[in-house]
């Protein structure tokens, strides 16, 4: 058989019967017009989107390929392998081939009345080179830096969205209930953490975490016990762990995991694109009073988060007061991290990527808003002693919030 | 016990007796000089090195942080957080603190004699924000692109990472060993591919894989059976699988696997950051005739690549000759991609990166050199049916090649 044949023919009823679920057209249509208000409001004419979330997001395909969106009129996809499938998975009109980038000047304009004058482009994330080859090929186009509008659009979620997350949030029970079934004094770190990956893509979980940020790389073996979860390492975390190697020196390790220390397992799901997050301690036989009293902290302070966000609530306000809650508890010098190196944030944003807007955080003074959802991670750090923390992914209703990682919140002891 | 106590008083040993082999110093001096000859020769007074694995290479460290190399007298490490474990990871003689980008120029002007006028980065990676947040910080520098030179310098590798890659090889040998043991009837793609890479993590694999490219996604779970493995998708691979979602929509899937259809696993393993990536077939009973003739047809591709690559062979003649030979053996439809969407190379350079040079692919004419590393992948495909392939990582010898990857070349039929 010919392979487009096949895939004009076949793929929608085959990949939807292998669990497929397609953005629907009003769902990127709201999404498309959400961002022509801001662009609107910024005077830019038109975007050209290329980072594979922003482009995931406003097509509804990560085909390899770019979107042309002018503030007016049809959005242009412009695919550069794969088109069949691009034009099953996005409901936008029209989906051509982009063979080369030096063609792109010419599509445009067949597509556009006219080329614009100002367009938008994620800086934040685009390479220089590729920046330097479009000054090339539009040399009359004044460009201007996108990323923060776009980035505002996809902080707010739609129920389609939570759905998707809130699925998500449901495959990490599953994993964290076979994961009290597994740990056993002995383990290594690395291997548990290879268990609990496995049994997270039987249940339909993606593999891949991603962040919006260069160099800064995600992953799921976030399991830390004893000592490696007083080390800190290269990632904006309250601890790192040790890792595996120089490489990788970040999360689980050849560590063999004891009882009675705290084993701390920060593990992201993703499903169709849409992450949770969510931490939970772990431990083989009782755990010492400081840690269960430093868990019982990081719950209090969890559940203070809780109870004060709602729409317009400002985000740094809500991050200053778990500083002082934190302070009052006692747990001051411990905190988000090792005195020196604490962190200064208590929640990240979440979606499509692990840091978006809203950031819980030194500095964000923004307020929050309905449809915002964001991983809440109290932690506090013993050096040469343990970590602990709880983490839960949650969507800002119209009056708080609500949890969408309906995991026990209390520690697993085996 | 405070954080950066524990830290110099015990992670060396501690990381050591986990597991952790840090990068020599003569290993470094041997990159850095190699480096700085290329700089030279193109004028690049210093390089400012700040994507993640070129600072691995020619630091020894990936904690968050930059490197300033001038192209005489030391190198200065920025590190941004974990200062502690840089010092000890990093041979390097002057490890400093970076607490804000905003000191790089006065941390500079301290540690060198002048500021360079001219300065090379990784424009092909760097974002554009990051630019001019540089051009803003050193109005006084002209920035050039220096991303071919580090590129041609990690190209050729020494004893020490082929020593890594050969120990990568090893896990991949176990690996598929366990495979072997597991693949049953019924089982899903991705529930396969998911106990394979929990196998991995258990014999030492890092289970990132590194690939240098924007938007470009690298990931272990590329199991394809039957008509999955004649789907194309984003990757400029010959066939992309169906995937679990429009988000992800590449790899393994939740299709089930049957007997008598080729099964084809691509997987890469990743050791103290060094890859090796490889393919074997599977099989639940016997294949059809069409795709054991195929498999010997790729085996023959295969073998006369290796027969063919020694320094000085020309990189895009190897190429040519597959491609002729590939006709004559009857598969000119079929070879690296569906008729419309073969793709060009049949071996890409492989290290700290998935895509590194060489290629061994169309437009790329330079010849081999002895340590270069590559994965040479010769596939079949048959849209609506599936497809085959075989994958190992050599190493360019004096004479010939070596295999890094000493898996058994056969089908597995379990």
């Amino acid at each position: 058989m010919d392979h487009d044949s096949w895939i004009k023919n076949h793929f929608e009823s085959y990949s939807k019967s292998h669990g497929f679920i397609f953005t629907p057209k009003e769902e990127i249509q709201n999404r498309l017009s959400r961002l022509r208000e801001q662009m609107n409001r910024k005077g830019i004419e038109s975007l050209l989107v290329a980072q594979k979330m922003d482009f995931f997001y406003l097509s509804g395909t990560t085909q390899d390929g770019l979107l042309f969106l002018p503030l007016e009129g049809d959005p242009l996809v412009l695919v550069k392998r794969e088109i069949g499938r691009a034009r099953v998975e996005s409901p936008l009109p029209v989906v051509r081939s982009l063979p080369f980038l030096s063609r792109l000047p010419e599509l445009i304009r067949e597509h556009s009345d006219k080329i614009p004058e100002i367009m938008g482009l994620e800086m934040d994330v685009l390479p220089v080179k590729n920046y330097f080859r479009l000054i090339s090929l539009f040399p009359e186009i004044r460009f201007v830096d996108a990323s923060e509008i776009i980035k505002r659009v996809r902080a707010v979620k739609s129920p389609f969205e939570i759905t998707l997350m809130r699925k998500a949030g449901q495959i990490g029970q599953q994993v964290y209930g076979r994961g009290r079934e597994f740990l056993k004094e002995g383990m290594t770190e690395i291997a548990f953490a290879g268990l609990l990956e496995s049994e997270a893509k039987s249940f339909g979980h993606e593999g891949l975490l991603r962040v919006r940020s260069y160099n800064y790389e995600a992953y799921t073996w976030h399991v830390l016990s004893g000592v490696t979860g007083g080390i800190v390492s290269q990632s904006d975390s309250p601890m790192g762990g040790l890792g595996l190697s120089p490489a990788f020196p970040v999360g689980a390790s050849e560590k063999v995991m004891k009882a009675h220390e705290p084993i701390l397992v920060d593990f992201g799901i993703c499903y169709h694109g849409y992450q949770v997050d969510e931490t939970r301690m772990f431990s083989i036989g009782k755990l010492p009073k400081k840690f269960t009293d430093a868990y019982k902290a990081c719950k209090e302070i969890h559940d203070a988060v809780l109870a004060e966000s709602r729409p317009g609530v400002d985000c740094e306000q809500i991050f200053l007061s778990t500083i002082k809650l934190a302070e009052n508890l006692g747990y001051s010098e411990n905190f988000l991290g090792p005195p020196g190196l604490q962190t200064h944030f208590i929640a990240h944003g979440i979606g499509l990527e692990l840091n978006e807007f809203p950031f819980l955080a030194r500095g964000q003074a923004y307020p929050l808003e309905q449809g915002m959802t964001f991983a809440l991670e109290p932690k506090i750090v013993f050096p040469g002693e343990g970590s602990v923390g709880l983490e839960n992914t949650v969507v800002v209703a119209g009056q708080g919030c609500e949890i969408l990682t309906p995991l026990e919140q209390e520690i697993f002891e085996v």
